[in-house]
Formats: C-alpha cells, sequence, structure tokens
C-alpha cells in the first residue's frame, strides 16, 4: 500500500542537482522539472548526474510544469531571501503542491518578513497545502541546539558560529555573499540595509524554547585576504582586497533577559580551511558543542529529503520546522512514512 | 492559573542532592523525601544543601511516605539496573504517582527486560501513571544522535563514546562501576553475565530511527591503573592493580544490516582527564559531534527536570523517551508545560 512520493525540482543550480541524484537514490520519483537558464531541454537525469535518463525533461515554463504535474512536494533551492522565494511559493501553493525550500529566510521568516510570511500562509491554507524552509540549518543550526537545550538548568545565552565555503554552492550563493565584488560594491550592497532572515536560526531557538524576542540586530561585514585565492563558485581567481565572502553577526535579546548571537561567515576558502559549527550555551551548566567538517552540501539536500513526509504530513500553511516533529533519519522508503488520508 | 508541580525525592545520595537543589530553584514544591540510610530524620533541604529548610523530613518509610503524600512525580536516582529498580517504581505507580528514575537501563529497557518493562507498563497503566526512563542519556546518548541523523542520506554505522568519572557521583555508582574491586572479584561480578541496559542508548537510538534490532552482544571490561589513584566517590587511595572503573562495549546490529556500537566508561580518573562524549554517523555523510567537558551530574539532573511536565502529560504507562517530545529547556515555571484536565 505504500505509495512512492513524487516531487517536482524547481531550480536545477549546484545545490538542485544533488536534490536530484539524492531523491532518485531514495526512491522518490521525480515527475517534473523547472530551470531557468542552464539545463532547459535536457533530461533531469542526465544533467544532474543520475547516471540515467529519468524520462523527465527541464522545462523553463514553471507555471505549466506545476499546473500539468501531479506531485506531493516542490524542492527549492534558488535564493536566500523571502523576498526573492515569494512569487515562487505562492505559484507552487496555487497549483495546490507543498513546497519545500532551503532559502535562508524562509526557515523562520515570521520576524524578517510578517507581511509576506502572513500572505503565504494565507494562501497555503486555501490551497491546502504546506510551505517550510528547512536545510542544513533544521538540525545543525536548530533542533542540535534546542535539544541541547533540554539539558540546561538555566540559560543566559546562547552563541553560535557557522562557517561554510560558497565553493561548495554555486554562483548564486556565492553572489549571496559578495564573493567578487568590491568593498565599495559590497558596502552599497550590504552595508545600508539589513539582509533579512540570514542569521534567523536565533530567531527559531528563541521560538522553540519559549522566550519571546525583544531586539534583533545585525551586522554584515566583508571578508577579506590578503593573497588572491581561487574560488570554484564564481569560477576565477579573486584577487587581493576583492571580497571573498561576509560575515553576518545576528544578536537577538529576549524579553526574559537572554542574548542568542550567531556568526555565519560564507566565503571562499583557502587551502586547507575547514568548515566550523560550533555551539555553546552559557549557564548552568555550560554546555558546547561541535561538529566537525560537516558536508553542508549533502546535509543542506538530505535534511530536507527527510522532512518531506513531515511537510506532507503537516497542517495546512506556512509551518517552520519547530512545528514539525524533531529531525531523524528515515530509513525506509519515504512513502512509508506519510499518514494516511 | 498555573499551579506549582510537587514532587517527591526518592533517594538523597550524591545525585539526590542535586536533584533536590535544582528542582528548589526551578520552583518545584518538594513535598516529600525517602531516604534509607544518611539523612533519614532531617530536613531535606539543610541536609541537601538548598541553603534553607524545605520543612519537610528526609523518611525511611517510603510506603507511608507515597501514600500520604499528595504528588505529581517522584524522581528517582537510586540503581543503574531495572532489577534493582523494580519494586520502587512498582510501589510509586501502586501510589498513583508518575515516576521518573536515572536507572541506566529503565532509559530502553523493552529489549533488555521484557517481562518486567511489560509487568510496570501494566500496573503504570492500571493507575494512571507513567513511568520513564531520563537523564543525560536522555539527550547525549539519545535525542542529540536521532535529530542529527535527520541529516543522514544514508546510515552505516553509528559509533558512540561517553567517558565520565564516578567522582562526580556517589558510591552507590561507584560501585557499580567496580571501583575498588580485585581483577578476581571483578571478573565474579561483572564477568559472567552480562549487565542488561548499560548500553541500551543503541536500543532507543535504533527504535527511534525505526530499523529493527537483530542481536546486541556486550562485552565488560576492568579499567586498571599502574600507579595509585585517589577516588572522591569511594573515599581512599585506590592502590595500583585495583579496578577503577569498568568499559561496557555494546554492539546493536539492525536486521536492515547497520551497527550500533557504544563505548560506555565509567572510572576514576587521574589529574587532568575530562569526560568525553562523542559520536560519529558513518553513512552519507559522515556526521561527527563532540560535547566538551560535558557536566554530567548537573545535566543528568536538569534533562530529568525539563521533562517532568513531559512525563506528567504522557499517557500512562512505561514511556521511554523516543515517544515523549523532543527535549527542550523550559524557561518558564514549569507548571506553566501542564496540559490543563
Amino acid at each position: 500500500m505504500t505509495r512512492r512520493i513524487r516531487a517536482i525540482q524547481y531550480g536545477v543550480g549546484a545545490t538542485g542537482k544533488i536534490f536530484v541524484r539524492l531523491m532518485a537514490e531514495r526512491g522518490i520519483d521525480l515527475v517534473g522539472a523547472i530551470g531557468h537558464v542552464n539545463g532547459v531541454g535536457e533530461d533531469l537525469g542526465e544533467y544532474c548526474g543520475v547516471g540515467r535518463k529519468l524520462n523527465v525533461t527541464i522545462r523553463s515554463d514553471a507555471d505549466a510544469v506545476l499546473e500539468e504535474t501531479e506531485a506531493d512536494v516542490v524542492i527549492l533551492p534558488i535564493a536566500s531571501t523571502l523576498h526573492e522565494m515569494y512569487d515562487y511559493l505562492i505559484q507552487c501553493a496555487e497549483s495546490g503542491k507543498n513546497a519545500i525550500t532551503v532559502c535562508d529566510e524562509a526557515f523562520f521568516p515570521w520576524t524578517s518578513s510578517p507581511g509576506m510570511t502572513a500572505n503565504l500562509d494565507h494562501v497555503a491554507r486555501k490551497n491546502g497545502v504546506t510551505i517550510c524552509g528547512s536545510g542544513y540549518q533544521d538540525i545543525f543550526w536548530g533542533y542540535l541546539i534546542t535539544v541541547l537545550s533540554g539539558g540546561s538548568h538555566t540559560i543566559d545565552s546562547i552563541h553560535g558560529l557557522g562557517q561554510f565555503t560558497v565553493d561548495d554552492y554555486g554562483p548564486v550563493v556565492a553572489g549571496h555573499y559578495g564573493v567578487g565584488l568590491s568593498t565599495r560594491a559590497f558596502a552599497e550592497e550590504f552595508g545600508g540595509s539589513e539582509v533579512p532572515g540570514v542569521g534567523n536560526c536565533v530567531e527559531m531557538i528563541c521560538a522553540t524554547i519559549g522566550w519571546t524576542a525583544k531586539t534583533i540586530t545585525q551586522e554584515t561585514l566583508p571578508f577579506l585576504f590578503e593573497e588572491p585565492v581561487e574560488s570554484k563558485a564564481v569560477g576565477m581567481v579573486i584577487p587581493p582586497g576583492t571580497v571573498v565572502g561576509k560575515k553576518d553577526v545576528v544578536l537577538l535579546e529576549t524579553v526574559e533577559g537572554q542574548t542568542l548571537t550567531v556568526e555565519m561567515i560564507g566565503r571562499v576558502y583557502k587551502p586547507g580551511e575547514e568548515d566550523v559549527n560550533a555551539w555553546t550555551i552559557r549557564g548552568v551548566p555550560d554546555i558546547s558543542v561541535r561538529i566537525d567538517r560537516p558536508r553542508t552540501d549533502i546535509l543542506t539536500c538530505s535534511s530536507v529529503i527527510n522532512r518531506i513526509p513531515d511537510v506532507i504530513n503537516a497542517n495546512p500553511g506556512y509551518v517552520t520546522v519547530d512545528r514539525l516533529p524533531a529531525p531523524v533519519f528515515k530509513p525506509h522508503h519515504l512513502g512509508h512514512y506519510l499518514r494516511s488520508g
């Protein structure tokens, strides 16, 4: 009686290709594919390196694909802000399909973009579908910390450091981190306004623990090297003095008196540098956790794939992961986890 | 409308004293206290170092305390095996009180002691109460790993290493780890039969992920030093060649083909040694986590205290933590988390 899950891949960039390979290996039926530039007209399996045809052609007429195709879920690794994702998510909801995006802000956008989130929630409910933001942040900047907090007697502050290399992703992500910009162009793009949602894992942690956010501030700083460094993501050697990435420091203060800070660094690495993910809960007692060399590119995709049944099972609306079950690996065919009815 | 939670402390040894101090600080009403040797007749607050009287006398007539006292939950840090805990837990259930124990085996005893667990489940249901095993293992040998597995695409094996010093606990725990025994006495006590439940976190992980356990084997080895070392827990210098602790290696093989191993080391430390808690999930991708210098003594107690509302809210029966919500710090008065009705 277990049926297979049918997914549409929306976006076939670097991350989209990993999604397609991993979903094919997990026995998910890829029934549709949308791309805007590269890959259009090609077979999804061949283009994404699955090693066989999936007999699904990548198309650029997104509306038609969404309307014509019966599917349980749309996977969208497209952009980092909810503003950029808004039309895509509306499109999915109006076609009656659940959507999961790895968009940074979509992880917990209630505070950073309350109006857009409320609209998305409304349209999703009206169409009986769920919109969710997941990815690496779901576990490694989210549940990992909230679960560890279950050992706390008191908490004064929570501090996180996440560092990843944009070279594991494509040029779109590199662009969001300012790679290749002059410091002046960086200041113009990132200096004036706050980039919403980049560090909103602290808001998810705050909400899950049950504190009330009082103030949230964000500072964005460019990263520079003194020697040239090669970036795979942008396909060039970046000269000294040019931006190789950025550091976002987000500080949330709670009404109850805690401070939650997170430093998120996305940049090009020098040879030998590694990803870092470390969190400290200060209080009674202190709790420190470190993840060694996380494979953020795969973890981003497989975290979402393990979430697919949870999102299909969830109530309609914009459902952030704090309202889903705790993440866990799903060893059986993913259709096995669908609630009947 | 938020009412205060009323707890009975059953056992006022080293761990029981920490429980009492932390529960008093969290605004839990300590309404009863049971001790068998030390502290009997003394005020619970004064005896446990709360810094004030709690106006509760530690008594040794357990049945009478349980019968006479209205309470929501009994906290039992007494022994390591379900066999030793059985009568205590029956006593709590028959008096109509929920019980949480830090007993190692009680964390997931369905396989190691199926008959006793089924009986406890039956008596708990009959009396409308919940029995649960929690503690450090709930988070750091349990949910920490199952949540991280939510990032896995495939899993081949899971390996855990936990090392703690018995000197953070009392002589009872030290006794369970063979501290002070000769190697001959150690072999007699631990060599012949498997100690049930010491590593049953692998069974909780297996059950939470949804694999089926095929075989579980356990090996118990003594730890020895070549120089004398002082143990606070037993209040003596342990001569060379005498047991300072033990290492339990538990191996679980799943029907689906995974191996789950855990090495649990409890022993006296040489100066400068530290607690270790490290887990690796091998598969696609590998995921490694390390907890730096966990304060296992406090974490044991505060993990249980954050669980109190979950256990009171749970359905009657023997409820292992995989059937409770994910652990999380509860910043508000704990009565706030009780479901009405």
